[in-house]
């Protein structure tokens, strides 16, 4: 099933062209000190069975007339994992403005990243280029949302705490700053265009992905080439701290990252997820009045 | 005033020896989703005339008999100011478990990194060492907890943002991962006793603060040898992302960092804010049940 955010927080199952409104089934009521992580992403498991016998049952909306939110909107944390695909590592150590004067080796070696959670938008928003003079890059990943709070999870087990997949770009300003402030200025997470439940993607390591820039491909590969692949990178992130409900991991990215101008067009795809086309605002963010 | 968190989520004021539960004059009901940061510490500044004309007609609770918690619990994010004493940069720069071959030069070329908020404890709970084997350091700091939505702040105005000062462990695992990583792991930030609102804090660039390991002094220093002083590091960081009431900046920490071990008792100080103790469990995290 495909679970989206839409106009201005509600709740939808996606099939086809329509958005089924399936907000009442789900309990937004919150207490202050809100949960570590999303409070419907949470429900998700136990919804789930009620929500798909009871969609279709309720008149539709267009898909094409809703705007879509990041279909989680309280990540506990969004995580990167990074120099996760071969490919991505060669040119990052090929390219001094990406590597920066270091050699990347492994992911063990570089840890995990965090990204600010006030840096998501969802694919409805527009990416607003930080710092006007340095070079913002796209990264296509496809991105894992925890369903269940985990701690030490084993690599075989590591599937059962997700919610879902969807989409993330994990744009980045190139620098010498760590990656939590590159990656973090706001708009630089994008998710979407919704959450896939598991039962519709058979094996997250065997997935198709891509990013056009302005129609013009610019990254493509299979998350079968991810060198920590899906449960790894659970596993090895819940050996770290504790994976929340909503917590977001971004798998890493492929080759082919590069500088986005602004006015682009980006388009990012992973099979069995989606294609959602996304604007760079035509104004550097630190050039608006703040 | 003294804004504490207590018992299981009430708000109270600290005075002397006594907490008043002023809980009641704060809305706290939320709805999906939760605001970015914290939405009592948003509500502060409108209800902090009421909180000072009415706790003291409240039934005092003794101070000795409540459970501490975090001040802010719901940050949106945990932000860290790195290398910002001299002092601490030239330890760095001499010790390889910390430096690990690289040179660290100034805030600005490190950026700001980010902690999970998943690693937030208060006071009353014990810091539980993650990586058996691997060194855990103490790292104590003025901790500024942003009141107010900021973006592009002049340094100027910067500390009409600020809700209040507490102290902040900025506990860290050594070795070559990325800061977030090795900040991140549960119980590594701790914030407390209280807050303590600007009114009490003449200038927060001028503050005593020390750490003492099991009874013996190992960091010593005065917020006035920030590099990058309080209303800089708030700017600096504003002009990155938008920072949102609850958001936590620690401010870096002061020569002395060393390992702490299962078992330490750490005695953390910040002049005009508080002192307060905190364990070092016995076990380390990754020997417990996940």
């Amino acid at each position: 099933m495909k679970i989206c955010r839409f106009n201005h927080n509600r709740i939808g199952v996606v099939q086809q062209d329509a958005v089924y409104d399936v907000s009442h089934l789900f309990e937004r009521h919150l207490h202050w000190p809100a949960p570590l992580g999303d409070a419907v992403i949470s429900q998700l498991e136990s919804v789930l069975e009620r929500v798909r016998e009871e969609f279709s049952s309720l008149q539709p909306l267009k898909l094409s007339e809703v705007r879509l939110d990041s279909p989680v909107a309280n990540p506990g944390k969004i995580i990167g994992a990074p120099v996760n695909y071969h490919a991505h590592i060669d040119e990052a150590n090929r390219d001094n403005e990406i590597n920066n004067g270091k050699t990347f080796t492994t992911l063990e070696a570089y840890g995990l990243f965090l990204k600010a959670n006030s840096s998501l938008i969802g694919t409805a928003d527009e990416i607003q280029s930080a710092f006007a003079g340095r070079r913002t890059d796209h990264e296509v990943e496809l991105a894992v949302v925890i369903g269940r709070t985990a701690r030490h999870v084993s690599v075989d087990t590591a599937l059962d705490y997700v919610a879902g997949y969807t989409i993330g770009l994990d744009m980045s300003v190139r620098g010498g700053e760590t990656p939590c402030y590159r990656k973090s200025p706001d708009t630089y997470s994008v998710l979407g265009p919704w959450l896939v439940t598991p039962d519709e993607i058979a094996d997250p390591d065997n997935l198709d992905l891509s990013l056009h820039v302005n129609g013009e491909l610019r990254q493509q590969a299979n998350t079968g080439l991810l060198i920590l692949n899906v449960r790894r990178v659970i596993a090895y992130a819940s050996a770290l701290y504790t994976l929340h409900p909503g917590d977001v991991i971004m798998t890493g990215t492929p080759a082919g990252v590069g500088p986005v101008l602004p006015g682009d067009t980006l388009t990012a795809y992973v099979e069995n997820i989606a294609t959602f086309d996304i604007r760079v605002a035509r104004q550097f963010a630190d050039q608006v009045e703040g």
